[in-house]
């Protein structure tokens, strides 16, 4: 079907749309997550972008002012919602392993199921500019709620020394791993978002059955669900 | 100190060697590593790596016939000496845990103490293309060996099922996060060998204290090297 499809502040588009996304904004950031990912970044063209989604150059430019703005959004993307989800956690008095479990559970999904594998962008030697201090800042936070989750939970488990820090940094990196194991062998199957949070779990010393605490992240990343 | 060295095919050099490494290749090698690493493989030119080796781009090309080969041989390096003690590893009757340990320690050592962190560069889409199958292949049998010696651990272990393969891929998945950790931070200080193999029998269900099997692998390792 041939529709009339607004681009926002650019010009009406004769055309289908061809990629997902309620605005041309989202489209833009679609086309731009797959070229990045699978073209590269520095391979990538602002105008192939706009090929991508079928608009011109210059509509692209008002919405975006470089190639650098489409990856700070892209990035800023793969954290912001593990982000609130943390903060949403953080203020709760439940369990602390529940609560590192209902983090991992809810971010390793997120990575494993978005539609492009966003995460492998992180190792990009681009990010060490200046441009991208906001992400690095949002996803160091995010690292730091990991550690603090981590530590509580250690305590709670009892196993392990809650004063050392590269143990506490691991759920982090389990749950990153999710960005590994599809850049190898695309989006995962089953049950990984289970797996990687019970692995983050029992390297803090937890020894329970596994998918124990599934049910219950559910329900309560059901509740905080504003 | 200023020496005449002999750079294999290429002419005579005046100069000294800017590079760590026995030949005109290890340097090339040395200096595409932390071109690769730190500017981009797309932003690197075999004439920047020339002239961060201090060589004419002709003499680089006695060594290398392309940009592509000079990756293949980077990215070969990272895995050739974890599959060279897998396959010794595999032949000995020690037990399962400790042989996965060994494993884990060693590469997760390697991994964090290598002096560029080339393992960045396993995220580069160049990789899905014909000329790195040789790398991509060995990269396979590795992560075979860590499957098969997890789910032989796991069995030994007796908290989880063998059967499950997202489980048995946990512990190649920890030893490669010490990749993501330096991206972040730089190399590792402390004992990250040790936290990460003890994390990867963990994650499999085991449950003793930490640090165990540094000792019996150290010992295990120093007895297979030739």
């Amino acid at each position: 079907m041939t529709t009339m499809t607004s681009i926002g502040a650019g010009r009406p588009r004769l055309g289908a749309r061809k990629r997902p996304g309620a605005t041309a904004r989202d489209e833009i950031l679609d086309a731009a997550a797959e070229l990045f990912t699978t073209q590269g970044f520095t391979s990538t063209s602002t105008r192939a972008i706009a090929d991508a989604v079928g608009i011109r150059q210059a509509s692209l430019y008002h919405h975006f002012g470089t190639k650098d703005d489409i990856l700070a959004a892209l990035l800023v993307g793969t954290v912001d919602a593990p982000l609130a989800h943390a903060r949403e956690l953080r203020g709760l008095t439940e369990d602390a392993v529940l609560r590192l479990y209902t983090l991992a559970w809810f971010d390793a999904g997120q990575l494993a199921h978005s539609r492009w594998n966003l995460g492998a962008l992180y190792f990009l030697p681009e990010l060490a500019n200046e441009r991208f201090e906001p992400f690095r800042a949002q996803r160091t936070d995010l690292m730091a709620f990991y550690t603090e989750f981590s530590r509580a939970a250690v305590v709670a488990i009892g196993a392990l020394d809650p004063a050392d820090t590269a143990t506490a940094a691991l759920p982090f990196r389990l749950v990153e791993s999710v960005i590994n194991t599809r850049s190898d062998f695309g989006e995962p199957a089953g049950r990984t978002a289970v797996t990687i949070a019970d692995a983050a779990i029992r390297a803090l010393g937890w020894t329970g059955p596994p998918g124990e605490f599934e049910g219950p992240a559910r329900a309560l990343l059901n509740s905080t669900d504003r």
